[in-house]
């Protein structure tokens, strides 16, 4: 096989991490699928999808002046001088409860006039002003002649206390939410408070996960000799779900370059495959044998451990193909580095990244020089001398460290601590930045 | 309406948010439902739930010893001498790739045999070293006599080299996955590699929302005089389902007792209800007055902006009750602090408490004495002067701060910073605790 021998010394060189990620990114980003495809979604629907178009308030905030407190709506002149010794009576001419209104009291206030008023209800016309309840002799108590009631106030608040003003959290026209924002549950409240019933977003990409490996077995089914439990399938389609996208096809196949041509061509339509085992050199690599000869594929190997050998490109179709190693810890770094942020892309994200901390660190362990590595972690219990919050600490998840092949270990990683190229050992005491996993 | 305004003045005293927390955690513990029943779920449809049990490895990973690179089996004392002057040759007896074995390779390794191995391939009896396959000439062009294939071995690696041992990550009965951890992608690949098919999880809570007041409208249908959007249903009903939970009513009824009554007598079966509106003092406060008629649910007064006025208790037939106030960023900022860690300990989730970091101060800001605050904040562009990572800075989310009303400030924010009780003012410049929204 001289061409896949060919391959592989021309990629022996280390591509660094940023450098191969931004390539990905780019072609990603220069494909328009899916980012390109609006959906109009009820806001019921929206919660994980990502926003396509800027979005802004159709609708003030409060869209009226209301009530912040329980009280009675006043002019603020009626009640300024008001005290306990010598209260305010004023003529209760209104009742208003959030969402109706006395029929009778849509007048103006008049001068000496109140309306009770509860939290959230329009402040009727003419009033400057709310008196919590607890000012007043709360109006019960208080009939005057002819039945009419009164209410007397003890204390008066500054002029315009406790009124939320129309447009004070929102006016009609600024800006909401950005395009590229993920929406959740308060991103879709607040759509709903400035006006609007659905939101335009991306169409969740539709990506497919391929397990290559004649080892690879059913979870829980007897193991032939040689055989090992399929754990990749499980991972990449989780992380994929995690990642805003739909699984289309999770398929487990040997190592069987006809198998995966059939494959191949007989796929269902979808935006990316993530392939996962058979990128490296081995002579039963098949996805790398099979990609390779359509030569839109690219296998790289990229400066970090573990996940160094990469695959990255595009079918003729326009699907974009990511390749992983087969050992799930290093699937999984790879899926973290290259292959999350670039889905995030296709959906035009503003933010590809996991969010980072940094954190203190409780063992040492040697890292490769010339390579990022990503070591599993797990944060441990909080020290905090002073008691006035947390300071992350972490230590090794995995029993083997990065050079842990196995994903038991991965079970117990709260992220993946970050070794720059050249540090060649991290120690006790020392810090280090930590890829915080969800 | 002697009743509530009784009720009112006994819980006119403020109660710590930790002691109200530690009540409703340690009711909710006390409840036997539903963190005590247990359903077996496949792997595939685990993540997102709750593990019931502890779970101990019942595979030994990996399953058998294998190769940890492409190369050749070797016995070292074969190719401990070997330079690339002096090579070793070695007779090539089987052909070893992952998942499968040469069945006339079975018997053990003999003194000047070697076996072809890709990586994950079972290690041959009789083989103690994988010789990497750059060490070596391949064996693709060393036909020896009677077409018996050869490999050159140029150097020797340390004896026992590359070769990953049974049970190197995990041994059977090793433990695995404790009770209350969440599954995700990781943790299920973990149980497949430790020879799981399924796992014990928690039956997911369900759950309803009530949003009463008679201002509430559907987003995005015109606003009679008063009215407003309905935003918290959508709030609340995504917040639950990020807490694992399934939502099985969604209610909006305006203020009033009957309707109220009526739901109650004819909802749908479930194991809590959050209802956001109709807790604080108003007449028309209808959840404050049904619910307080049934004598199991509390209503207090928390030590905490916003969000002070709270409810807590249970139903007859077991349901517990949330009762939030009805101003988003309260409802938003009580469910963060009381439900979540509520709905999570229904689970039997080890951790409660969403992750906190600190963060710099972008601007200050008041806090009320006496009251833990919680502050809706966005985090801004890292700065980093050291260039060695990121350092959390964070501003207020929204336009007024946490006094704040409404939800469109709340799409904007990446989580609460928490500003102790004794804190009047938070300056630029100075540290606080953040907790962080995903």
């Amino acid at each position: 096989m001289p061409t896949t021998r060919a391959r592989f010394h021309e990629s022996a060189t280390l591509i660094p991490v940023a450098q191969h990620l931004e390539a990905v990114l780019a072609a990603v980003r220069g494909s328009a699928r899916p980012a390109g495809v609006v959906e109009q979604v009820r806001l019921a629907d929206a919660a994980g999808r990502t926003l396509a178009t800027d979005v802004d308030a159709v609708l003030a905030s409060p869209p009226f002046d209301n009530a912040a407190m329980d009280g009675f709506a006043v002019r603020w002149a009626d009640v300024a001088s008001a005290s306990p010794a010598e209260p305010a009576t004023l003529t209760v001419v209104g009742d208003h409860a959030a969402g109706s209104a006395d029929p009778a009291s849509a007048r103006p206030l008049g001068a000496g006039e109140a309306a009770r008023i509860m939290t959230g209800a329009q402040v009727p016309a003419g009033a400057d002003t709310v008196v919590p309840v607890e000012r007043t002799d709360r109006g019960e108590d208080a009939d005057g002649p002819g039945g009419v009631h009164r209410v007397r106030v003890f204390s008066a608040p500054d002029r315009g206390r406790h009124i939320r003003r129309a447009g004070e959290d929102l006016r009609v026209g600024d800006p909401l939410l950005e395009a590229g924002t993920l929406l959740g549950p308060r991103q879709v409240a607040g759509a709903a408070t400035a006006g609007h019933a659905s939101l335009p977003v991306v169409r969740m990409p539709r990506v497919s996960v391929v397990a290559t490996g004649s080892e690879l077995t059913e979870p829980g089914e007897t193991l032939a000799p040689g055989g090992i439990p399929d754990s990749n399938s499980l991972l990449l389609a989780g992380l994929v779900r995690e990642a805003g996208c739909a699984v289309v096809e999770i398929v487990r196949m040997p190592d069987d370059a006809d198998v995966l041509r059939a494959w191949i061509s007989e796929r269902e339509p979808c935006d990316a495959i993530v392939f996962t085992g058979g990128v490296s050199i081995g002579a039963y690599d098949v996805v790398r044998r099979v990609l390779g000869e359509l030569g839109t594929v690219d296998f790289v190997r990229v400066a970090m451990q573990p996940g160094s050998p990469q695959a990255f490109g595009f079918l003729a179709d326009g699907s974009a193909v990511f390749g992983l190693p087969g050992n799930p810890v290093a699937a999984a770094a790879a899926f973290e580095v290259f292959v999350r942020p670039a889905l995030l892309a296709m959906q035009g994200r503003r933010e590809v990244q996991r969010r980072r901390v940094r954190a203190g660190l409780v063992t040492g362990w040697d890292s490769p020089r010339g390579r990022l590595q990503l070591m599993p972690v797990s944060f441990v219990a909080a020290q905090d001398a002073d008691g006035a919050g947390p300071e992350p600490l972490v230590r090794p998840a995995t029993r083997g460290g990065a050079a842990s092949h196995l994903s038991g270990g991965l079970a117990g990683a709260d992220g993946f601590a970050i070794v720059p190229e050249a540090v060649e050992r991290v120690e006790p005491g020392g810090l280090v930045d930590v890829l915080v996993l969800p």
